[in-house]
């Protein structure tokens, strides 16, 4: 039977029982996403992988395209016609857009619960769904019935959910930076700027001239500046919060390095308020969430390789603009992270299970 | 006598005599700045350089230090005592602020121009550049006469300047990319935001934690947004365009490049334009600016080395937010390339003479 | 009292209790040595960190200065007088050279068991010592005593130790790849090659020109190519082996990355062996030692983090060269890794005890 | 016509007439080779471009491909079947291997003259380069009449070549750094060893993941240990030099860095010699090898976009053995400088015509 092997043996828990584990698969599993999924997984003491595909690649042993992962992984990638996923607890989504839609009513229909990290669930909107994703979807009533895996806003939902769409990562990161400002009130919601900039993993594993190491390093550029995919699920998850459409300007950056988004955003305030208190309340409770103190610029690499969302709170010169620094790393918060968290969820597991690792720094 | 020592000895243009040259000296040239005017002075066919200074480094051959310079530059680092500054037609001052202040009555007395690339006379209101940069200024009637050396608003002034305060790297970026809007009345001016990115070298050559490579590699993060010293600077250029103080949010950010900057600037559009067309026409005389075509991202490596500011102009989704990119290096037209600019401007030579260079790429 | 707060509050494993724990100190936690130390007791499951000091920074909250540590780390730095290293079971001397020295004969005493992370105990020849360290030791006598902390050699002699020097990273991944071509007898042992090329990290969190990212960036150097501290450590460890001296020319190289070292040794070969046969055979047992198949490259990245060295062995064109690929984090298995390991030997615990977690990758 | 359009408009020297230029053609030019020979080529005064093809971005403007040329190159890309080479001067191949052996013959009939960037035309030996590089080689005549393009040790023969074979990067400079030694004889010949590091720039601009940023950034590995197509090259440069065979051991390394190579070169000596001088005498009069001072360390970045090859000497501890560091450029004296210099050679201009700027540092 396909399962981790733990390098050493011991497993960090001794108490937690085969036969009580999350069978896990994951379809399409030789991206960043994947790889990333794999890492947390391994530390998880209540999933064990029973199975991860690749159509391309079937039958090459995991760490062999991913050395991190020896004496980790032990299984080879399957093809998905064999994977019989059907029999898993839950099935991660780590493939490119259009792929999980194809598969999903299957599994859920089989008892199986989903979380698609890629944006085939995310837009509620189905006509802006296939204008920016260039598709025609295939079952839109099942997107009417998923939840947008953003535990932060969504966490109850994320409980019973058997279909979760994760979040991208500049949603991530742009939404927990705009939600305590919309939620109060106090910016005007129609001239929302957010400047977010991303390493490179950002672009997936595919080779493309665009993100060679000699083209994108030692360099700095926008892109997308007319559309960006992200964009209208940006807004609609904060028109959700604040009750009306907002407008959104949404300029994508692309930083040489690897890991991480930073978000600056900007909005135009309408009253006084204690924007550090605002902040600090908002997400007290939340173990993912760190409200630097006042002042703070948050470094990416402050959550290289964690499950967090770092936030500074600045209003420059006392004036009528307040400036939001939101961080993460696209990997984990903005993805693989994050998935595990509400897989954490949906299972009645302690929110941080796994996902307790200290940032790698430097 | 100290002169260049050009490898192989074919000096480019063999009509050009020792007796019409420039003679050029600078001051500080241990930090980035100095090494690149050496970079493009070294290829001047009408400057020759007399003296370069360094206090710490006196008697220390140039390309000891710097060793690309070997083969170019034979002088050693001139204590100050016995540069014999006066004898130069032309100082640069590459110095740490506060310095330039201190030495250029006694040049201008002596018939000396000079080009200070340190913030000593950039801004006029000598209150503000004293709670900037924590110090009195010595000498606030040189300030009153001194002209802000951004050629493409200032060229008239720049020719017949004595004193010539070199723009900033942030305020170049910025304000290029500003200028047409504000010019053209088409924006608020009160609420402009200037997201601006730039790589290590802007930090200087100096032994600073922040800017180590362990620190600041494979990272991003804002900083200043409190306030930062190009604030001012920005404010008042874009105030002298404007006719009235305008409002301005700018946030800078390090990015784990060496060289460039790139502003992303956001104005809200208060009448109907044709944004490329008033781009192109205010820039179609200048030598350094390239206004790219509609839809473009410049990236910084574009300009790497090259006194070059490339723009592009958008306009998201036909709102009412305009969106302006700004790349610059910030080491040639951010600061030595544009010193050299103004040096050509002041003595009467064409302007790109040394400054042709194509941009390094990749 | 002081102790982690591990985020969230569930211990991976509730079955430790608190009394049971190791009490460790360490000694001068600002360097990149110090906060991964952190990073790595954070997660284990059976020390509790009791104090970490620093002359120059008592008082500041070690989470004020490494941001990953803010959720886990909540002691402040202590000042060394105020320490009470006494009270440790273990203290780590993260410390400049020369600091460990000064302080180890009185913690010995008070019976706290010593792995001291910097040079002070590692040459058992004094003389070299004080010529390569440009110091007079302190205590020779307590040299005399120290075990050389590197476990793939040294197991047995480290559980029983009460005074541990921890490798220095080159020499870790020297060393490691040496020992079975040396213990095979299958080279010449006069003529070892060890071209090192390592990441920035390795030159400690310290302001100096040489390693500012505008230097070290986009660039490759050698350095110390005429004689290097870590070369009378590694030709001790060798010779052990070898049962002789050896020839070694070590030349070590700074690469632009942050984390890893890559070792390509080369060996004149002197009898037919199976080299894969013979590596694999050697570090069968070991829990951090992974020999490749053959064919492989390792890449620095692929133990990102980890507390791993991987190893491939080859013979170009069946020549009588073999070239050995050794990699390490510098950090991990090169440091602060290696020395929770070393703590793990000398308290009886399971060796990979907090030392599982995956490589980070990409 | 077209014919490069320098921005601004001042050639450097107005007394190059258009009728006496050189008129080049570059076969392939969308790769990273195209790019930095338009860079070069561009301010070289008796150099006229008349073409430049690609099949597959036939119609492109080059600038808009390569932005940084905006203002100095405004031809598109022509396709192969309208280029009307024969009509140049000299033609340039900076294609993938196994193309310039296609198009060469008909050429030299036309009169034109080649110099080729590719493999093709590098290895005497027929069946060694039938079996490196996988093709059956279509004009083995051709070969034998080619010259090897590097000027240090072939400038007579290129002078008068119809057919140069420009050198591959690393042979560039590894041959150069072993030269001296070998002529000298002071080193064994059988038991070279040349540990090099590539930058990633080495690998061409082709969509490839193992070049990808977040592949091959903030990492370290070797490749080709088993066999790399620059062996037979090298091996055959040195043995021509040596007057028999070498035994070379020839280990290639990629480094997270956009341009340069570093050889680190060992030699068992065989007698006593004042390698510094031996240096110092065999380059006294080449322009671009560049011997520093002794006990220097050359970086990358000192020969940064520069046609320079820099070396220095060392022999640790007196010892046996020499280590010779060894640093190019590989878009510039490995590949478009070097074939700059040789259309320079070819046709009687200063060897440094439009090689004269000086290296970006930083």
């Amino acid at each position: 039977m396909a399962s981790f092997n733990i390098m050493g043996g011991n497993l960090p828990c001794p108490l937690v029982k085969e036969n009580t584990m999350i069978k896990v698969g994951i379809v399409g599993g030789t991206g960043y996403t994947g790889v990333e999924l794999l890492r947390l997984l391994v530390a998880h003491p209540q999933a064990t992988l029973r199975v991860i595909t690749s159509r391309a690649d079937a039958g090459t042993p995991v760490s062999q395209m991913f050395p991190s992962l020896r004496g980790y992984v032990d299984l080879p990638f399957t093809h998905p016609d064999e994977a019989h996923l059907e029999q898993c607890d839950l099935v991660f989504f780590a493939t490119p857009n259009g792929i999980a839609m194809q598969q999903t009513r299957a599994l859920l229909d089989a008892g199986v619960r989903v979380v698609d990290l890629s944006a085939d669930f995310r837009l509620q909107d189905i006509a802006a769904w296939e204008k920016w994703y260039g598709m025609t979807h295939v079952c839109p009533d099942l997107v009417a019935g998923a939840v947008y895996g953003l535990p932060e806003i969504n966490r109850a939902q994320i409980k019973s959910a058997r279909l979760v769409a994760n979040p991208g990562c500049y949603p991530t990161a742009v939404q927990l930076g705009f939600f305590p400002l919309l939620e109060a009130g106090v910016i005007e919601p129609d001239s929302l700027i957010a400047d977010a900039k991303s390493g490179v993993s950002g672009a997936g594993r595919k080779a493309e001239i665009a993100v060679l190491f000699a083209e994108s390093s030692d360099s700095f550029k926008a892109y997308g500046v007319s559309g960006h995919r992200h964009l209208p699920e940006i807004r609609q998850g904060l028109a959700r919060v604040d009750g009306n459409p907002v407008g959104l300007t949404f300029v994508p950056h692309l930083t040489p390095m690897i890991r991480g988004i930073h978000a600056t955003l900007y909005g135009r305030l309408t009253s006084e308020t204690d924007l550090q208190a605002l902040f600090e309340q908002r997400y007290a409770g939340e173990p993912f969430v760190d409200v630097m103190p006042a002042g703070s610029h948050p470094e990416t690499r402050s959550v290289r390789g964690a499950n967090c969302c770092r936030i500074a709170v600045h209003r420059p010169q006392d004036g009528d603009t307040v400036v939001v620094l939101s961080v993460i790393d696209n990997l984990v918060k903005g993805a693989a992270g994050q998935a595990v968290q509400n897989m954490n969820i949906m299972f009645g597991l302690p929110e941080n299970t796994a996902l307790n690792n200290v940032p790698l720094l430097p």
